[in-house]
């Protein structure tokens, strides 16, 4: 049987400048759409699992358009409530090497999602094929109104038997001055989780745990165990990262019944930003969905996250055997 | 001396789908900005006029992008003011023979524009050195806020002797049900016009006038002179349009002191929709500024018109001497 | 409950040369993919039905582009198997006026499909689900295996209590001196269909049927009661084109138990050649699984059949919606 | 034996902005290489016959790349002397409609072509396997070098025993005030000239002579045979054009021993302006090296240059086959 | 009070071969404009200064493009006089690793600046509100005419009490075997000048100046103030460049009476070859707009020149704040 | 006298996937073509050679666009034969860092060229001008047909007193479990080879020749003298490649009459991956044909493979010029 994956949480226009020039110096951009749900489901999909985005678009077409993307990145699009009038969107100027990046969102608050509420959803139809249901911490930083439609739905999904996947996804500069909300919006979030993805950090700094440990490794083995029995999550897993110079790095470790396992490192050049942690997650839940022994789950997330950056778009498109093809192979074997 | 025209109005983002397919078909977009302000000035441009927008525009990279665009159209930039969070947008896919284009908006409220009030513009200084203030009807439809930031300044430009210069651009479907508040907004605007651009239907469907001609001309004749007399309105231009199989005409109008004059047609291919009534304005107030006589003005005028449908762009870009070359020649004449 | 429509047929890739030049003066080309079933397949999931294709792809990188491409445009691609080593392809040179078009095939009979076999499908499971199956008359013409391959499945169908849809698509110069064959062909697949596409001409060059009326719709009356009467069919659709200078026409026609219905003709200048027939049938079969009245069912499908001759892209992609708002409005109502 | 034709002329750069666009709204242009005799020779190449330019070229990265272009057309570059620095180019925006076309030089007289002289042509050894050469009358009005230029080669050229072959492109802007250098020179060339393409409109201008005519075709049949008289000319062909609405048409004529003989008009919509004459041309020189009818050359070379007319592009590209069939066939037939 | 910086120099137009392919393998060509001053003022603009070219363009489309991309840099046209023909202009084909950039010229002396004289600009004028006028030493090298120009107009702005700023770029390649004219027109020029930017091997190869010192820093000590004293400049400054693998740096220095200050070098990968030394000269001339210290100022500036190197076009378009931000981040800091 | 280089062998449609995307995200293809032989002739062309290719192409648009792209690299179209429906085929998406490109077939063997015999070229006129033929190893692997195809030419060519120039290119995969024979295929073509390009990797691999060395140039000068004594062969050459991080280097060896010598490593980064071999190649031709000494014909061929890897495109396009600059050069030397 198929294992049915879905994800809740809101998929945004992303207009891109193309190259590396200010948005000033550009006369067309490049269309896309992406999310963390969204980028999750597009992996899932290539490893053959059947991915379904539950989120809001406004019936038109712009709407139209975002759907038939989803569906061309294999993720079903009936799921998806027609209400609101906008998408949210946000303009992405591409830095260059010390040079940064630059986002500029528009209807950030105004979109269909986040001014949609837990009653705009048939929850109750659209979880009962479910096998899990995945959120993103972004989400949570919102507003008020999107931090109680995510907690809503992750209760009720936790309740109706779903295994729920949340990704703490914090971002800092979000929640700037309103610190305490954080931790009591992520305790609240990581009480109906099943699955997390975060780090040792998450732990010190929304959380606010503490440990004596100085490496990270430590740190992790330290901290983690306690997230798990505290809130009753049964796998966490996260990512390493290092850079230097033109090379980056992901090794992954994921932790289960005190039992806390690292990949070995997967290096390689950046060539897409975004996205490299949703194909490492993805990469745990398929090992998760398809009984690989821990080790194998870790090695095969922490090189499905490393193509996620070597392949340009914000969804993984990587298939089973590919992720599989990095893992054992140590270098580049080109031929004609 | 150089006249100084200024226009007061929202610039908008337009994203535009390349050739003929639906949104959902594309993955990249034509970036450009228009408003009927940014046209009329790029035209005056053209003509030699010292052009400049007093607008509201984002902070950002979104609003940087759109000010390089109105310099490039030759539109000076320093009297734009940096308030609120988003430019206006839509998106537009070009219709194709009888499949009609769509358009899109996004952020039609929320904009920097639109969410503006009088106060956040130094209208002092701002029309010390402005010969001409160029006002849209549109603008008047999207809600209770613009409705009172469009009066207010117009109102002052006219106390502080500006040549207040009002295009109807009445949109029926925006104020359907309330055609109440139409009537008495279009009144209070007129009250401060100096220049007008409308056509007879206005006078009929805005202000409730009634005639008992039957033929345009005629109902113009009629009508007209009323409005101007009413409302103590100088100057009255609009077009009369005509559209058969694949070729399109405008014949231009225009009113002073009781004469109403009006131009030969002008017949051409429709390659862009937007921006020809623009054209046309601009060759009005042009002609106005440049002392031509109530014929030159209307024909130089009706030119300029057809010319903006001939260009791809929402903006004029034709020079004076091409404008005069339309006028005067009466076949393409091609040579290698 | 929903219709789960689906087609037997060939998947093809198109390598458009972009604008009006030959492939010599091109340095790219556009790609796309396409075939009768996928064009009614699209056209019938924007009218809201379920829509899957049952056809073969090689398993590797071209086949997963043709699927990504199909899933887009809300076809289900679960039903496809991956057998074989190719797609089958060609390039398309756009003609212009008098100039032709020039399509040149590549691996036209050793594609995935073409080289496909009944026993390559798991039928059973395939049409258990199915209200509705499509097959093209083109398919017949290619070799001795494919018309095998129809015959076979479009037999299974009708056994297994599907509704057989088959659209005749006759092409004279693919069956040159092989006129029995064709009519021996046609018959025995006739014999199968329940819903059948074909004109007067069909009846007369493919059947060998006789009439002495001449006018258009007098042969129609009198040969297609005879057809369905014959060969047991329920329904019989077609469409009188006809193209004047720059406009062209479709009238379609549709006969249900001696019935014969016509549309008004719809105008349109004709943006994309391929797909119009696609977009009537996709009209017809929306027509009769909504119960719409035989009048309304013809209307809709030549309204469907001209929306797609004016929009890019062999796949018609008109909402229900914009459809019916061809039928009703008269003319282009463009505003700004 | 393949007959060997050359042209000795100018080859431009053309820089074109994309669309219909004004210069200064593009910020890219479509780059490649254009010529009365690259035109002529293209066309040759298709038809079977072997060709070759002889003219100059810079020798750097420009120079490189026109002869690359040319070469892809199917026109030999050993031919080519590498003098001088520049190359003559122009900037071409496209008209629409009533919106007329721009060209603007760079480099007119200033080209290595411009500035040669016949000493830096090895012309013994380049005419000797030469059998014809084509002129283009546009070089004559540039300046006083190249008219030298021209005339001394045709000169040596006629000596030679090649067919020389002279269009006479007369453009009237080119001579104003100069008219009777233009008379001069034209009747210089004149009397070094085989094949000549010219007009009744050009006997009369240029050469001054008078017809009591006024139908074109009588002042054709009363004109050029004078000409083929006075200047020893064997063969005079050219063309008929008509406009009317968005339908062109050439009609082409052809003299010989006395005998005037007209093809059928071809009608067609312009799609590139460039090159129809070339086209004719070429058809008309390809009929008489095959030894075609008068009436079939003619015929041929009228498709031949509508076929120009269809394909974006200054040179023709349609094989002898393609040409054939515009002139059998009546009406666009295309299937998919 | 704005402070109005003016540039006197050459716009060029920029033919650029996209991505790293040779111009014979194009067919199309990014269109851009270009010039030492240009790309000093694009940057002024952006620090919030007054800008403004004095040049010579045609007065045709080309002159018109120019004049409009100028624009949308922020630099105003008001200045420039219409003379001429022709527009400088060349084809870039960028270089790959150690494969070098190939530039071709077209038109070098024969554009509307180099052949234009000192009486064609309205000085007396144009040099009434200016504050700053910036000088190119490239311009003194192509011709005699363009010495005279350029040191005419020098000398005119200094007498009017205008900031003379000479950026002198001494590319040894165009002055082969005019060394000593190239002393001598260095030697009139730096009299007139008030900034400079050069190094130490500009005093050493152009005036001949000696050192005993070998190391670069003791070198720059050791003549810089004797050049400044010599031709009593009150100003240097100019940059350490440096290069290793993908990495390259800048450091830059600035002198003024006597004291010499260095700021810390800026690492960078380059994206753009062209434009850094002039983000560089344009940070050094907003510090002493703006009063900074001369170490912010030298600071500012290496970063100012650091960011050019990163933004694809030669013209600087990094705001005060981006600069700002380079100088005080050590690292990237991307973040979704 | 022009030295007549010819290749025999095929010439493949490339659609490349533009960028680092998978084709599924593509909808464009870049089209080129390709092929050893194309490569080396088009490098030979730059070096000022008369090239021309002798293979077979259908009588098609597809096989007109490959002519036509052909003649614009410089090889002569006039001894390809028109044979067959296919051109072979494939698409390349390719990769990033560590993630593979792929390559994906079309038409493999049932192209015109695979499916072509000797009998379908004129070969001793063909060969009756040609000083070298050229042959490549992978054509040798691709079915019975082909091996018996270049055999054949092979063996005529020699016999006609031809210099045979065979490029090993043996490819492992393609000889899966066929190791027997493509031993005694290789041995066969050896016999019939004057210049041959290997490494001591092909003389173990495929000859199953043994060494006692463990230096690489202690191999080559172990194992060659062998294999040139064994076959009668003249010349053997080839080249030694060494990677780290993102630097390659290729040192090329060249072995005549006992005498190996080795050029200087060449460092580069990679642009483009394809043609490298073939430069290098068409180095070791062009030096000898030219007569120069060995020690310059290995280095003239090493840098000439360099370059080929930083110049986008399969094909060679470096002049002589440019290949000894890159000898002689140490450094980027770049200026504006």
């Amino acid at each position: 049987m198929v294992n049915k994956v879905k994800a809740f949480g809101e998929v945004m226009m992303k207009l891109n400048v193309p190259g590396y020039t200010k948005l000033e110096q550009a006369n067309r951009l490049d269309l896309s759409f992406s999310g963390t749900g969204v980028n999750v489901l597009a992996a899932m999909s290539r490893f053959g699992h059947s991915a379904s985005i539950i989120t809001a678009l406004p019936d038109n077409s712009v709407g139209d358009a975002a759907a038939a993307y989803l569906r061309s990145l294999g993720i079903a699009t009936d799921d998806i409530q027609h209400t609101g009038a906008y998408m949210g969107m946000y303009f992405l100027e591409n830095g260059f090497d010390r040079r940064a990046s630059v986002v500029t969102y528009s209807n950030r608050k105004e979109s269909s999602f986040c001014q949609s509420s837990a009653a705009d959803y048939p929850l109750e139809k659209l979880l009962q094929d479910t096998a899990m249901l995945h959120f993103c911490g972004i989400g949570l930083a919102v507003s008020e109104q999107t931090r109680e439609l995510l907690l809503t739905v992750a209760k009720m999904a936790k309740k109706a038997g779903v295994t729920v996947v949340f990704d703490c996804n914090y971002r800092e500069k979000l929640w700037l001055s309103q610190e305490e909300q954080a931790k009591a919006t992520y305790e609240a979030m990581l009480a109906h989780t099943d699955i997390c993805f975060m780090t040792e950090r998450d732990a010190i700094s929304i959380l606010g745990m503490e440990t004596a440990a100085t490496d990270q490794k430590e740190q992790l083995q330290d901290l983690l165990p306690s997230v798990a029995k505290q809130f009753g999550i049964q796998t966490i897993a996260g990512t390493i990262r290092q850079s230097q110079n033109e090379k980056s790095s992901i090794q992954g470790f994921l932790l289960q019944q005190d039992r806390l396992v690292f990949s070995k490192p997967q290096a390689f050049r950046i060539l897409e930003r975004i996205g490299g942690g949703d194909g490492f997650a993805s990469g745990i839940l398929h090992g998760l969905l398809s009984d690989y022994s821990l080790e194998d789950t870790v090695e095969f997330a922490a090189a499905s996250g490393a193509l996620a950056h070597m392949l340009p778009g914000d969804s993984p498109r990587s298939s089973e055997k590919e992720v599989w093809r990095l893992v054992t192979r140590s270098e580049i074997e080109m031929e004609r």
